[in-house]
């Protein structure tokens, strides 16, 4: 077609969000913790004072904004106002160690940090480390915190900030969709962060995306309910709440650092329906000494981040919570499954809906997911055959910041690859069994570490099993069971009677004989993770290298 | 920052849409009046098999495939196959003249046209006259339909074609985003029709936002429902209804040609939950002999294209019906506002409730709208004060095709001019109260005819008014009131007492006393459109030059 253009091209960016909030939800509110709720005209008038005083001090476009900081309204200001500017805003995970935190600002480059009050005292030990970084910017609820001097940096109260420097009329520049609006790192189990980024464009479709998936039964979100952040705002867009929400008028709750107790209490008062979070969230939410007190009933969470287990899962819902399990990753923004209903399954049992609602789902429109074989073939939707998840979606990253290596081991054949291994059932549901570097790939095949973990852990004298891989010469690699017997069968329990368990679940046929472990061995303890994982990769050092 | 993409671009084209469908909800259905009913997965086939056999005789990408056709599950595959094989779907509305069809034919250089058996006579008379049409496709539910010889033609019968030329293996290209999917003609009230494209990205975020839209209380839309496609497929992409029930997995019921008595059956018999269309769509089905025999009650329905009477309204939701009003047009691909009620509205007494469904409603994400005057500055926000609307959206067309002229006139300041006429509530809800070509500007001061007509009409006497602006030096335009009286008030009726009448609403404030008309007529009856409608045209010409 002859294609001249009398408008120009409508761009996807993130002020689309916050513009459509302000103009036909104003007066909606947004609550930090018992101490402050203000509407959303107020929180908007917030963010253009904030981009003006950062635009004042001297950042700009392009420039990178580092947040060390939990769920506070300022924090949330800043989702919006450092991209708006053309800026870039880079949430650093809490739970990194010092040295990673100082690596991932140093390899981001960042221009200036916002950092909560808590962390200043570390802020001023580290600041000769963190060269490129000009401006520091404290987020506290005091009054009265005196700033340190740190030299060669400039430091200034965020309240002040936008105080002194900030202004009502400021106009956010015009920006091309494709520009980078955040930057984040991985904590990987290895090596050190990996960066990705997603531009305006990505976390608007994300956002638009999501909504959608939530329309569907078993998991419905509205425009009326409460949500309250409980995803760490360090986390991958808070799992994209913040903006979600914020683009259907939702009233929005903050909880600042995660205190169960005062959590409780929010969901109380300000009568939350809505949350997200990974399983040890939900686990001391109901296990808070003060949580029976609560009436949690109704209340919808989307679990992610790791497997939801079974019993925790039961826990939730004899105390009247909707639970459903999302999956997603750092490097997809994050979503890309989750666990609701597709029409026609309301008349499903109570028991077929609990097995729909712990699967990891079915994709967000626009998301394609394949299951494929180490030659990059589908595997059968058989809800039995195992292969690697793979993406596309419009908000998958491009590449790994500054990696060519890591991008060109995760990119392949235009496809991103998870690095998480899968069952696809029949009915299009995805069930997570592995990663992909924990799963034994024998003569082709592979075997789900964590499903014969499962059948092993049944037999009674099991306390705790990790399996894994070791090197075969005919079948490339063949399981190893590592076990700790429980007390009372310390030195009775045999390689013979595992096996001899095991050999009921092949009769039954739920599992392959050639998953059999080829060699068992019994040991008094298992390594772990800082986050009480058991470690794979010290297993391997240990009983393979 | 170094953006390296180890992925191509994600492209927002119509085929994720079927994807999604097929992928997800394979054996949700599609029926087609009492005649057939198939599945998502067979609608797939079918929609491949069109595109290849489209591709096999020679139709290829960029080529141009007009559809004179009511709404068969034929021509919503041709909703699919067409864009996605990369080739232009250009609806043409049945409604228009013949001489007008013969016009937008030869403007958008057709290559090809699929038209309903029931035209078939009509395209044999008229072939001469399309020069660039090659290929004649006739679709018809008979199976023994004789095709005629036409010279220079190909003609083909939908079925044998997809089952003689089609193939199921067919792989569709890789399209960017911004390729032509769509063309169709608005029939203006004067003049020759304009030509407007929409791009596949466009239609996508029309889908998407439509989606969210109806998220909001008061008219949810959810994958359960099931959809009556009853706007006809040859209206503005249908209002939006193949593509988003398409993603969302509806259950679609196609009615062919509108028989208000099969469609009373078929909600009946397919259990229909949702349905949009004109406010005469609704009246026939609420006034059809049959009508009181079926159950019509939670039903919902959008309406727009014209303005819902009150009592329609009422008649409908006497029957159980939930009505809302939407707002949109064929340059907007179509949708920009709709009247769902904004969180925290659910509380409203159910008479404030009627206001809101009554009104144009708030915009759908990603369209800013606003209500400007002359000078293309923002009215109050009152309810009172009158500008013209206009638009921004990723989906308002970016021009008219090959009419320079009309484009420069219509997109100002990179904003969208609708042409109508509103008032904007505090609250953010629009209501369109007139045409800008109908409404009168008084000393840069505007006059809503409509408005000005209903306080006319509330006089006893009236039977009919229509008040046009004629030439005023002073003030530009001034109102002149053509009236015609009721049988048993003619030649008692005077300029005074219409005048005595208007003044108790300027002492009541609801209307400014410069509002009165300088000059009234009495006549015996109104030119008329037709389509039913009062013809200011004919009035001016009448009346004034």
């Amino acid at each position: 077609m002859p294609n001249h253009a009398y408008i120009p091209k409508y761009q996807l960016t993130i002020d689309k969000i916050l513009l459509r909030a302000v103009q036909q939800f104003p007066d909606k509110e947004i609550v930090y913790k018992d101490v402050l709720r203000y509407t959303y005209r107020d929180f908007y008038r917030r963010v253009v004072r904030l981009a003006s005083a950062l635009d004042a001090i001297g950042i700009g476009k392009g420039d990178k904004i580092a947040t060390l900081e939990w769920n506070t309204h300022r924090h949330m200001e800043t989702y919006f106002a450092v991209p708006m500017m053309g800026s870039i805003l880079h949430t650093v995970n809490l739970a990194m160690a010092p040295t990673d935190i100082i690596y991932v600002l140093g390899h981001a480059e960042d221009n200036a940090v916002l950092l909560g009050e808590e962390i200043l005292p570390y802020a001023e030990a580290l600041a000769p480390q963190l060269e490129t970084v000009k401006y520091i910017i404290v987020s506290t609820d005091k009054e009265d915190l005196e700033l340190p001097d740190i030299p060669g940096k400039e430091v200034y109260e965020y309240e002040a900030l936008i105080r002194d420097y900030g202004s009502d009329t400021y106009e956010f520049p015009e920006l091309d969709e494709d520009t980078t609006a955040t930057l984040m790192y991985t904590s990987g189990t290895t090596g050190l962060p990996k960066g990705v980024y997603f531009s305006h464009r990505q976390i608007l479709l994300h956002t638009l995306s999501l909504i959608i998936q939530f329309t569907y039964e078993g998991f419905t979100l509205a425009p009326h309910d409460v949500i309250l952040h409980i995803v760490p705002m360090f986390h991958v867009h808070a799992w994209g709440g913040p903006f979600a929400s914020t683009l259907m008028g939702q009233k929005q709750v903050l909880p600042g650092r995660l205190d169960f107790g005062l959590i409780l209490k929010l969901i109380e008062k300000e009568k939350v329906t809505q949350m997200a979070g990974v399983p040890t969230i939900l686990y001391m939410l109901l296990n808070h000494p003060e949580s029976k007190n609560y009436d949690l009933s109704g209340i919808k969470m989307i679990v992610g981040g790791a497997a939801l287990p079974k019993g925790l899962y039961y826990e939730a819902k004899k105390r009247g919570m909707k639970i459903i399990q999302g999956y997603g990753m750092t490097e997809t923004c994050p979503g890309l499954t989750s666990a609701n209903l597709k029409p026609g399954m309301e008349s499903l049992s109570e028991e077929e809906k609990d097995e729909i609602f712990l699967s990891a789902g079915f994709p967000f429109p626009l998301v394609e997911i394949r299951v494929v074989d180490s030659q990059f073939n589908d595997v059968p939707k058989d809800g039995q055959s195992i292969g690697e998840v793979v993406a596309k979606a419009p908000w998958v990253a491009v590449e790994y910041y500054k990696d060519p290596d890591k991008s060109r081991e995760t990119y392949v054949q235009g496809w991103f690859r998870t690095g998480d291994v899968a069952v696809w059932f029949p009915n299009g549901y995805l069930k997570i069994v592995d990663r992909y570097k924990d799963v034994i790939k024998s003569g082709g095949e592979w075997i789900s570490s964590i499903k014969l973990e499962d059948y092993i852990s049944t037999h009674r004298g099991v306390a705790e099993v990790a399996v894994i891989g070791m090197p075969d010469e005919k079948w490339g690699e063949r399981p190893l069971a590592i076990i700790v017997p429980k007390k009372e069968y310390e030195d009775k329990l045999s390689e013979k009677d595992i096996l001899s368990h095991l050999e009921q679940y092949v009769e039954k046929g739920v599992m392959p004989k050639w998953w059999l472990p080829d060699k068992i061995i019994f040991t008094n303890e298992l390594p772990k993770t800082p986050i009480g994982k058991v470690s794979k990769r010290e297993l391997r050092e240990k009983y393979i290298r």
